[in-house]
């Protein structure tokens, strides 16, 4: 079994509160617990970010296709300045955002740049009164359109520092607080990367806010007719939503049975063999969550549920999910599973709290990996710590539900 | 005051459960609690999108503009097929939806229909062996394009009969069940509306799976050039979020002080005098509601919180939010006040226990409307019953977060 990685401290004093003494510790899952100040409200200002882009402590992810950087499996690798300066540029926050939206020319490539936030622990970068701290910023080195050439000359010379790109989802297993600051950087760029147009009007929009908004420019000087400006947008006549970065609420949920013994797990077809997990599903439109979690626990499996309570939440950026967890109870005559609703699983089964207890001892993994040397072919397999799935678990079967662990 | 409308009863059996035990009841906010089963696996179905949009019993909301159909302020107009079939026609679930892809023709308006679902306390609609009810749609009758003369037609009718459609949010006032079906018919209607484009390609898109799903069609008739063939768009190599509705994760918090004697609020400047609310704000991407709250209420007000417990949620479709309700508990050296990150407040206050309970009591309502006949001017003024706001406090005071009541 590859070593899993910690999982992040919560962020926030662990003081003596009334409201930890009542509910417990704060579960802190993989991908939470970022160190940065984001400092959001200073994202229009471009003479906060000229001068953060430029201060020698400020540090630089580099993502080529949404891949980020790495020294190894488990660290990040940190770039500087200078490093990227011939793809983004001397000064790429040189204009104010009101200049650069009545300058759009949408024939122009501009990388795109993330500003991540400030890491209040290190000193150095200072502005205003009260913003200070190591500057992070995301940049994606994708080699295209006119900035091919300079981004491949520097993926060479970074891959002859012997650093590479990571495929797959190796940054599974980065330290808790990388992981976090990578989870922000990849939403972002994704999010960039996939919404080029304008949802309302099918014209091409600009990235703003250090890469937390797009707007839809009223002019383009590539657009050569009527002196480059464009028709009316809806977006351009009110705050809209579709101007800003997309994330969707996922609810995922242990279920307990009515007696508060047995716990429903389900398992998809494509998964290992004796891998379950909790069932899991988008929530929808003005649906509330514990309303959300009921409705998918009956699609995938028939069950009935009475009572639901939310334990915690996850970020998951792939691309762009907030996981929503919870446990809920089963009603006395709702326990019977019927798979045929929603054919999403292969099979979906009440599992005793030993047997849940023993698989997160001895059988948790990444989906691509072995089980740890205790594990019995045959036994049952659960996800890692890293995933809320196996925090749920953990937490119903030492007594969230009851107060007491279950037996 | 006018009379306040009623919250939902949770729609799920209250089974004195383990859960209930320890949480308490769980809260079931205003524009949750629907009672259709929206059988969304059906959605793809266009044989059982014909059937039940051609049963006797299935009935239609009407929406102008976003508006609802109402009989008053209170009450919700229902509709029949046979008064909507000059706008949709016969059957606009005729062909599969791949041959309603295969023959897309951007140049052709097609009102939009959702399919709410059923509601499975009443008798009448079968389909296969394990669904039935009554059958909700909602249909857009907007005036426009080449429906634009049917849907004058039907609109001067409709007001012949005595009917409206409800200018601002008076459905507000909407019984609970009424509400969420509304909630749920609004939160599409505007999803689609302001979705028009695919935001990858720049291409119009189509609505399928009954008003849940867009997707951007290969071809398309009015298309001239190529045969009618679209250039290639990644929505169509695999699954993209962007193809489905949008919901936007809110948090919005009660605070309580490190001695859990105080509640923070918050005011607005467009408010009335007096009026308070609790903090909130959107989540921002790879954030966890946890952490998103405490960034929150430190932007907004400077103070530090420990401990965050997710409460209960709320669908908002005005447009799209699902309001994630917390109380978070601030750290003994966290409590000062501190409006000047961003700007976003007029005022934020630590109010006692006793004043917070007693604007409960008498100092709330809608925003535009007073409060009732107990209030004193100068008292604190909150939001209505069907604000989570509401609900938020009102656990806290009564010791939500302690166990028991604040005093
Ligand atoms: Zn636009
Ligand atoms: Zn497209």
């Amino acid at each position: 079994m590859p070593p899993q990685p910690s999982l992040p401290e919560p962020a926030h004093p662990d003081v003596d509160s009334m409201l930890s003494r009542k509910f417990g510790k704060e579960v802190a899952n993989y991908f939470s617990g970022s160190p940065l100040n984001r400092v959001g409200f200073l994202r229009p200002d471009h003479a906060f970010l000229s001068s953060a882009i430029h201060h020698p402590s400020t540090t630089f992810l580099l993502f080529n296709n949404l891949e980020p950087l790495v020294k190894s499996g488990t660290e990040i690798a940190h770039c500087t300045f200078g490093d990227i300066k011939s793809v983004i540029g001397e000064n790429p926050f040189a204009e104010s955002e009101s200049d650069t939206i009545a300058q759009y020319n949408s024939s122009l490539y501009l990388p795109q740049i993330i500003f991540l936030g400030l890491d209040e622990k290190k000193e150095g970068f200072r502005y205003k009164e009260h913003y200070k701290g190591q500057p992070w910023f995301a940049v994606d080195v994708t080699p295209k359109e006119s900035v091919k050439a300079e981004c491949e000359k520097l993926i060479e010379k970074l891959k002859g520092e012997g650093l590479e790109f990571s495929k797959g989802r190796m940054h599974l297993s980065l330290p808790a607080q990388e992981a976090a600051i990578y989870a922000e950087a990849r939403h972002l760029l994704d999010w960039n990367a996939r919404n080029p147009f304008c949802a309302s009007c099918g014209y091409k929009t600009l990235s703003v806010n250090a890469g937390f908004k797009r707007t839809c420019p009223p002019k383009d000087i590539a657009h050569e007719i009527n002196q480059g400006e464009r028709p009316p947008c809806a977006t351009r006549t009110g705050i809209s939503n579709i101007c800003f970065p997309r994330t969707d609420p996922t609810v995922i949920m242990a279920v307990v049975s009515a007696d508060g013994q047995k716990i429903l797990l389900g398992r998809q077809k494509r998964w290992p063999p004796y891998w379950y997990s909790t069932l899991a599903g988008f929530l929808e439109p003005a649906e509330s969550v514990e309303e959300a979690v009921r409705r998918e626990v009956w699609e995938e499996s028939g069950i009935h549920l009475g009572r639901v309570v939310i334990h915690s939440t996850q970020p998951w950026p792939y691309p762009a999910n907030l996981m929503i967890g919870a446990v809920g109870q089963a009603i006395p005559d709702g326990e019977e599973i019927h798979l045929g609703h929603d054919a999403e699983l292969e099979d979906a089964k009440w599992f005793t709290a030993e047997e849940v207890r023993e698989a997160l001892r001895v059988g948790t993994s990444g989906l691509g990996e072995g089980a740890g040397p205790e594990y019995k072919e045959g036994g049952l397999r659960l996800p890692p710590k890293t995933a809320i799935a196996n925090q749920l678990m953990t937490a119903v079967v030492n007594g969230f539900a009851s107060g007491s662990p279950m037996i």
